[in-house]
């Protein structure tokens, strides 16, 4: 009997570097357990993704006046970045990272337009993939 | 064989705009794809569906800076707003909105004083939905 | 037959105190309807409940202008705090709260320095739990 691989779905509407972070660490977990993950970047999410804003964005969705500390105590601990960390999880080959088709209008966004991007697809699509997970979460 | 109806739960804490258009986009596509929607107003939640309050909510979760941009951009593209996604939404008959007891008790206020919602229930019955469903989110 | 336990698994970003109420809330409707429910804290979330941060936290994520307005309604209905409220829960000994491992080294703690946590655990353990778990949010 062969066991299904489990699955990860999260629609990650943030694009704030902090939550980013708590984002990346449950995605490489799962990545390495095996699983199965799948994104959907609405709003903020594809925003963070932009290649433009992504080098620039040190926006912080909590606790503003502690992200000095917190990005000095990641630097210390040498914790790679969010982005980093999304970047060597999609090497897996387990990974698959969507955009809103909304979004994309939004931000004016073409598919080359971001990074790791695997396609930009809509809302009932995703609804779809989202209801087959074993998680789903809504970042 | 009948196949049952899946179903989407979600604890719809945040009262920002920005972050009820993420949601209003995921039940639009759950309504579109023949999903059970049912919503959970909790604190902020709540707070936005009031009528004296839902006109004149301006408040974003993240970015504050690009509001206006963001909010220009959403007028060019003639995108309905989240409350008119989620009005619409509800013509389907697949939509349940209900409130937190205890954040009605916060704003003493009653199950009129909000605009499209259900009921006024409790937490733990809450929590009995959202076990049935197969996507749950905390937005 | 025996039916299994039902399961509410939580990543917990956040450490502000609404978005902590809203959790805790949803934590004691699932336990007063018999889950077994678990939480692993992440960034901002370990940090709130650092026993140096507890009672010194007074962060909102959303509407701060309203903060006081809010504090003062939760007084006169006697609401308990957030921390309260999963204090309760945890003597149902349905609850187990983890602190995640990296969070524990960007704040330089160990499980004594938090209230109330039963173990500091990596993610990847974590992303198992909640696999099995029939309610999954991200707050």
């Amino acid at each position: 009997m062969v066991s299904r691989q489990k699955k990860m779905a999260v629609a990650v509407f943030s694009g704030s570097i902090d939550r980013l972070t708590g984002l990346a660490m449950l995605v490489t977990g799962a990545v390495t357990m095996g699983f199965e993950v799948e994104l959907f970047l609405q709003l903020w999410g594809a925003y963070a993704f932009k290649k433009d804003v992504l080098q620039r964005n040190m926006n912080f969705s909590e606790f503003q006046d502690k992200a000095p500390e917190v990005a000095k105590r990641l630097q210390e601990l040498k914790l790679p970045s969010w982005f980093e960390l999304i970047r060597e999880a999609k090497k897996s080959g387990n990974l698959k990272i969507y955009v809103c088709s909304t979004a994309a209008s939004i931000w004016g966004a073409k598919r080359e337009d971001f990074e790791l991007v695997d396609d930009i697809i809509g809302v009932g699509e995703w609804v779809e993939k989202m209801s087959e997970a074993d998680i789903t979460l809504f970042v």
